[in-house]
């Protein structure tokens, strides 16, 4: 059983619900990071603590949290969604080219959503955390991602 | 530096929790459209905005969201799933026959949570975007879903 | 059509926010439970009806929620890590020994965050699901878990 300590709780009154909406034009096939809209969408409604929430609206492009420090991070898990999800395989749904399916099954892999809990305004991120979204497929495209925050807030207090 | 455009927050009050149970009758391996079901919820709950959540109780069943136009992606998703967590490996747990921890694998891959955010009392989901149970085990299953939603909503305002 | 039954809904007031910082001190690669701590958090804060988060603040480490009967599943999901994200593949992003890049990837394939929904201050988890964190790194770690819980609360009513 490993060794576990637990810090005492804190507790806040929260009744603010906020969102926005982020436009995103990607480059084709990688990874952006996400983190500097984040925090100027937390530091806009005054946040203080509670989750926030990252939500991307398509099915060939997602999201995770991954490290932000080596770029090479970056190109291995192309790399390892390529393995995973290969575009050379003989998919049955190819209407929409040959990195449509397999875009499919690579946000099927990774997230749709992220929930990252915020105190005093930051969001909780570890040092070599960043929000990313990730463009599976090979040609530019823009996205959109809703940002959403739950919790306490400087805006009517 | 890919070009990012962010919209305005909008701020809401929000003290409005609610949860629900659904019951789903699966036909056995497949992917179930549950976008109906939580529709349902929201207009029932009187949501306005916050977010919605579904959760699985299931170790062998799990949630994802994905394309809702071409029935092929669910064939080649559950082709990926097959390829990434196969019936045939020598699993050491075999105690409820060769399907169950390929499931489990492939809950692990997908999800068991999903978090959709929510405005004027509608899912933010993209055009193309549904969320699925997807059935991991061969034979029909009875499975629960735990509907919740956060959020500003016109209960008792 | 799978056959539905959606429960009627139960609404809350819900204005509570709050959260603690779970320390854990793993053994090396592995699964670790975090059940109890999970309830003894919720205990804590008087939780009643919300929703409980889970947050890893690190990218080789994750969390999933997974069958807690039969310790094969741990086996076998550390098998299925390895057959997905191998250690013997040269992945560029070696600086930190050839086990740090395919945590990464696990990382992204498992999860970085769990919600779960709680009712009457319990977690609404199945019968055979419980929270883990899946330590990726062959060696000791220290990892930090985020608890948090938003909904209704006996804290201050």
């Amino acid at each position: 059983m490993p060794a576990m300590t637990r810090s005492p709780a804190r507790l806040t009154r929260a009744d603010l619900h906020a969102t926005a909406r982020l436009q995103v034009e990607t480059p084709g096939e990688g990874l952006t990071d996400l983190t500097r809209e984040l925090l100027a969408f937390l530091k806009e409604i005054r946040a203080e603590t509670g989750m926030a929430f990252l939500f991307c609206r398509h099915t060939s492009a997602s999201l995770t949290i991954q490290e932000n420090a080596d770029p090479d991070v970056r190109t291995d898990l192309l790399t390892a969604l390529e393995r995973l999800a290969p575009r050379s395989h003989p998919w049955v749904h190819d209407l929409e080219g040959p990195d449509d399916m397999p875009s499919h099954i690579r946000t099927l892999l990774s997230d749709s959503h992220l929930a990252i809990p915020v105190e005093e305004g930051r969001p909780l991120l570890g040092t070599w955390q960043a929000p990313y979204l990730i463009e599976h497929r090979t040609r530019p495209h823009r996205r959109e991602i809703v940002l959403a925050f739950s919790g306490s807030g400087a805006a009517w207090s």
